[in-house]
């Protein structure tokens, strides 16, 4: 018996081939898909499906089209595209209570799980965030001090705890960058972290928290501040 | 000049008034869409645009289409939509840890801005609870008690937070509602539901995260024996 091919899982499958290589970080953010020709050869599909598969894409927030100008990335996964809206709705503020909430487990996760080469790569960051200090690099300082926070998320070995962090960081410090780099307040973040990492390196539950909490607030006076400008 | 109309866009706004229509529970989880020919004529659109908004929604995961049986409602919203594939890749117990993090921030929050009317809420979940307690009413008492917590946190007063606490609750309780039907744990639950309103009221946060934690602890210990078994 004849059976009619599936449209939809053909498109289906393009959509989440798509959103896999973008997640695996083939295409990232900002950049362009490759011409449409060379994608309906390399999926070996026809233009409807391909252009259909990218639609679906569109909506669900991780591809822009711009008439002219292609198709560019705009977001790494569903997850961090369905947050998207949240950091436009919600205000900066709220977003950051959330990461608070999560960061908070992560330290008492992080204390419990952490392991050498967790320490070793804390340690790593918390040293460039010094030496960019000393050198006055600001660029430098806040890579090194979301790398930091980052690599603590990351030693809770809990892959949801790790997802919704990295994107609610992205969405904040996409956000306060630009005042953060004219901002002096950072030593005080600096001695906050150095705590934190001795705490988590101790298996200090209470003692990290504690200091995330100290370093948030810091966080959260400088953009209310920025707000109020 | 003539414009050509924009395919897309108009594909896009019957995907997005679709979405807000789920969101808004005009459509509910489980039901099927209204027949493709009355869309059409609502929407006034044709049935490729129509077949085409909905192709991006089964996608998204709002959607499900299987052959033969129409389209039904899959999720409620593109974050629950996001999350969902964590509850199946992440274990259980990760999203738990996730929801601990989440609903200690909140009941921090909640002791800080709760209303009069969020404590009334709470204490009519609570004695709903009990009187099912009393009347050995199962059911009725895992209602309440996710009512109780789902109250607390719509006291934080933070958007992002109640949608992904809600989410993760539903994936949680999804999972473990046979369970805690055979379960007898739930007296002791009770009782830190009580000492966690009292320091809400009383605006105790420290109080507050301690019966959070004891109360989860209760939880985490059920799901995992049932893990095991």
């Amino acid at each position: 018996m004849i059976q009619k091919p599936n449209r939809m899982s053909l498109v289906e499958q393009v959509a989440e081939q798509i959103e896999q290589l973008i997640e695996q970080g083939e295409w990232k953010i900002g950049e362009k898909l490759p011409p449409e020709m060379e994608l309906m050869e390399d999926f070996d599909v026809s233009r409807n499906t391909l252009r259909e598969a990218i639609r679906a894409l569109v909506h669900a927030g991780l591809l822009e089209t711009k008439q002219g100008s292609g198709t560019t990335v705009r977001s790494k996964s569903a997850l961090g595209a369905a947050l998207k809206p949240y950091a436009k709705k919600a205000t900066m503020l709220e977003t950051l209570e959330v990461r608070l909430g999560l960061e908070k487990q992560a330290a008492q996760m992080a204390s419990q799980h952490r392991t050498d080469a967790d320490l070793k790569k804390m340690e790593s960051h918390l040293n460039n965030g010094k030496q960019a200090f000393e050198l006055k690099n600001l660029d430098q300082f806040i890579t090194s001090d979301i790398q930091f926070h980052k690599t603590i998320v990351q030693a809770s070995d809990n892959q949801l705890l790790i997802d919704l962090y990295e994107h609610m960081t992205d969405i904040i410090y996409s956000f306060a960058y630009d005042f953060m780099v004219m901002e002096p307040s950072f030593p005080f973040g600096q001695a906050f972290h150095l705590g934190l990492f001795q705490a988590i390196e101790n298996q200090d539950k209470a003692s990290a928290v504690a200091y995330v909490d100290k370093d948030m607030a810091l966080l959260r006076e400088s953009i209310t501040k920025m707000m109020e400008e």
